[in-house]
């Protein structure tokens, strides 16, 4: 559906404080966004690279400054548009997210040299969570993960000064003895609803953004690169 | 050298608001930084891969949130750590960096799996630059750009509707008519003041952490993954 050069407009500049409320469960289903085609044949088309499953999210951090970092990506929640990734809930992210819950995705796939962008408010679980659902849904992607990651959530404060104690990153024994998440896991919910793909190959190249309307519906319009 | 306990905390927790003046002029030679070492040996044994010169910087956008793209790195400017990137200027980044100077590049190398965070001020580089040694800098890479890479700064206006005049990405003739950078020709300069290196080979992984203090001279602590 083409847009009107107004409403192009309205989508590339969005308001000065459009921080609305966040949604009340980013778990709600979601029809398929338009783009997640598109992003569905990037992994396919780079599933051979391992990093094709890495993106760098950026925050805002409490001094005011914008941070990156890579992320893994780990699937999108079921019948959601929401992107799933695991935290160590001591991280500076999980600061960041707690005071600003925005954030912008960048994935650059190197085989096909595309990249997405995909802005939007990032929610986190964590042990706290009062919700059944998202907690149910921490619980899953704990267990979804190896075990060399587990134990990873059980080393020393990350951050501090590392420490000289050569068993302390040893983990606490096999995971399996560790069937619930311990504190430190928390699950981070992006909702993207704003989308940004750019495909490097062709002359020009192609350019698509994607806006979530407020009825959950979406445009998209191709632009210049 | 050791870092005391409480000098790392200064480190790891910022000022609520260290929005520091910028430097006056981000080219001012300047020892290489201990950070230089690692970048310069992942950079050598990642350079089969050519977006081993790919990064993502983080901004912040005007509307409040936090920005992510991928930019190329076009290396240091001579005799200093400030990191150079190319941008048109009629693109979003510029409008954020021109509102809030401070970004952070997340460079991840697929090869040597490591991962650096590049934090620091960003100053750009216009065609209305005053300072001589600054307008220079920013001619200088404009001739050191592809044909391709100069033809796409006479595209028509980033993000607006695809324009649909079959002409308008076939640039300006050749480059080497137009020795001069085009107004759209802009040269972001990255002073980092914090950089944080990250192994992910090796159980447990290791991390650095590098700030620079205000002698300009830099602390190096490693710390917990």
């Amino acid at each position: 559906m083409p847009l009107t050069q107004s409403l192009v407009c309205l989508i590339l500049e969005p308001a000065v404080v459009p921080l609305d409320p966040l949604p009340v469960n980013p778990l709600t289903p979601d029809p398929l966004a338009p783009w997640r085609g598109p992003l569905a044949r990037a992994l396919h088309r780079n599933r051979s690279k391992p990093h094709s499953r890495y993106a760098q999210l950026a925050t805002l951090s409490a001094h005011g400054r914008p941070a990156n970092r890579t992320v893994v990506f780990r699937g999108f929640y079921h019948h959601s548009n929401t992107l799933m990734f695991v935290t160590d809930t001591r991280s500076a992210k999980v600061t960041d997210i707690t005071q600003t819950p925005w954030g912008e995705l960048c994935r650059y796939f190197t085989q096909t040299r595309e990249q997405f962008r995909l802005s939007g408010a990032i929610t986190l679980i964590t042990a706290d969570a009062a919700d059944a659902a998202l907690g149910q849904a921490r619980r899953e992607r704990w267990e979804a993960l190896s075990e060399a990651s587990r134990q990873s959530f059980h080393w020393p404060q990350p951050r501090h000064p590392r420490s000289e104690d050569p068993t302390a990153f040893e983990g606490s024994g096999p995971a399996s003895a560790f069937p619930d998440p311990p504190p430190s896991f928390g699950l981070g919910l992006l909702q993207p609803d704003a989308v940004d793909h750019l495909e490097l190959r062709g002359n020009p190249q192609n350019r698509t953004q994607y806006q979530r309307l407020t009825d959950g519906t979406w445009a998209m319009q191709a632009v210049n690169p």
